[in-house]
């Protein structure tokens, strides 16, 4: 009989939604020795797992898994994490601060409180080019939000072409060709070794100078340094970044005084246990039938 | 052979839009006398409504036509407006200020500025409920874009039920029903005598406190008095509004300074030539073979 351990702050809700729909078998236990399967934050499961002695399945609540396929930990099971889960909230998000900055809405805050009937003309999204760095189920759904506001998408990925929403892929040495022109680039990719500063001084001079930069993925895929340069430079018109190489940001990191820069703290898309929970379901009905699991990790890979 | 006559603002640009792809026998003409096709400004080409006596064929730049409709003014043409170019941009418009209320991007920036590494939970629009006032072109554009976020889209129209991404049309007496538990309200209804003060006290109060109400239509459609109650009461969390009953609006109105307020001042959609070309050229192919023109405004209707 299967059990399951509950790793994460959200025990209780966890606990309470699985049990809500009495899965077959399933047992939920306190005791890790005699559990197979593992639900949680990956940092806690790295803590345990020299006590999770029975274990076979890991499913993540969060889409990075830096934790637990850090070479330096054993890896006789199988990790999936969540995916599907986070494109709708991660596309509020981007096209939340995308039409925050087109529609001039700080602008027109100023100018009521000044009291001033003024139309000064709003940007748009229809006609722009967005580039997304890593087009995996995050990045999809960030193409089809794009493609439903008129905008032409290109889409930078080691070499995967799955998402019919992207009109132009490109990998490996055209990164350069990827960024040229683009009015936003969008950066969803996990933490790898192949990830590391990708967004560097090079790309960002390919960038033209209207250009506005969002990281939802990873803080190391950025070179802090050069970023806060062509933002003081006024080589890019805008960041907005959620993730950073060190959280929570250092208090006396340059970013808290960089121009034109706007940050928010690893909220873009949060973690709700209903979705984790139905994307827990069907993989536990697959593990039941021996079949093979949904959203995979590839250790060597890293996500 | 047909003759046009531009009346804008923009005339030299549609001009150069116009010839730029010769059309058959078109003649853009400077004697308003002579000319059976008028393309402009609704207030603009009422005032030369005198002027124009060979008229057959007005083509609206603008959506809303009410100079024109106006039963003291002759209605012995075909008129027709835009449609079908406005609602990328009003999409643009609502969504943007949706997402920057539920991503709270105003009290983010105060985080950042006092420097605070702080991570208050977003609201989202996933699992939400919109209602339109009105769904032509413009609400079956919103209703799309509200299902790409993951949203319940209700219409209130008078009886047109065409829009297959609205999940609920309401008519008639059933406004309140509508209403009840929305948590935001879109009008997009043009000026008629029917949606004189359509949002008035008892719909206001229909709405839970927490609802978002944005007026992207005709200010005619508000009544302003019971909007600055409602939301100097707190039974409305916000308002934005891009059209008012008087605009400009005069500089004593109290809406300058009501709490939790937005105003643009009727930019949420503007025309572009480029837009309002292609429309035009497609009527006019239409017009040549004397068949029935795209978008052809009822005068009674007034829409």
């Amino acid at each position: 009989m299967p059990k399951l351990f509950i790793l994460s702050r959200d025990e209780d809700e966890y606990r309470r939604l699985i049990e809500s729909v009495q899965l077959p078998e399933l047992e939920i236990s306190k005791d890790p020795k005699e559990c197979d399967i593992v639900l949680g934050e990956p940092k806690l499961i790295r803590d345990a797992l020299p006590l999770l002695t029975s274990l076979k399945w890991v499913q993540s609540i969060y889409a990075g898994v830096e934790p637990l396929v850090d070479p330096a930990q054993r890896r006789n099971y199988i990790l999936t994490n969540a995916r599907g889960v986070f494109g709708e909230l991660m596309s509020e998000y981007v096209f939340g601060y995308l039409l925050f900055h087109e529609k001039k809405i700080l602008e027109r805050i100023s100018t009521q409180q000044a009291q001033q009937w003024q139309r000064p003309e709003s940007g748009m999204l229809r006609g722009k080019t967005i580039g997304l760095l890593g087009v995996g189920s995050i990045g999809a759904y960030l193409a089809g939000a794009a493609k439903h506001f008129g905008m032409t998408v290109r889409g930078f990925t080691r070499e995967s072409e799955e998402s019919k929403e992207v009109d132009q892929y490109f990998h490996g040495d055209d990164l350069l060709k990827f960024a040229n022109g683009l009015d936003y680039l969008v950066s969803v990719l996990p933490r790898t070794n192949d990830t590391n500063q990708i967004v560097n001084t090079t790309l960002l001079n390919a960038l033209p100078p209207r250009a506005i930069f969002i990281n939802v993925g990873r803080g190391n895929a950025v070179d802090e340094f050069a970023l806060i340069q062509a933002l003081n430079q006024g080589k890019l018109a805008v960041a907005v970044l959620d993730v950073f190489e060190k959280e929570p940001l250092p208090e006396d990191h340059p970013f808290w005084t960089t121009p034109n820069l706007y940050m928010t703290f690893h909220t873009s898309a949060i973690s709700y246990p209903e979705d984790i929970t139905k994307l827990f379901i069907q993989n536990y009905q697959l593990y039941r039938k021996g079949k093979a699991l949904k959203y995979q990790v590839d250790f060597e890979r890293g996500y």
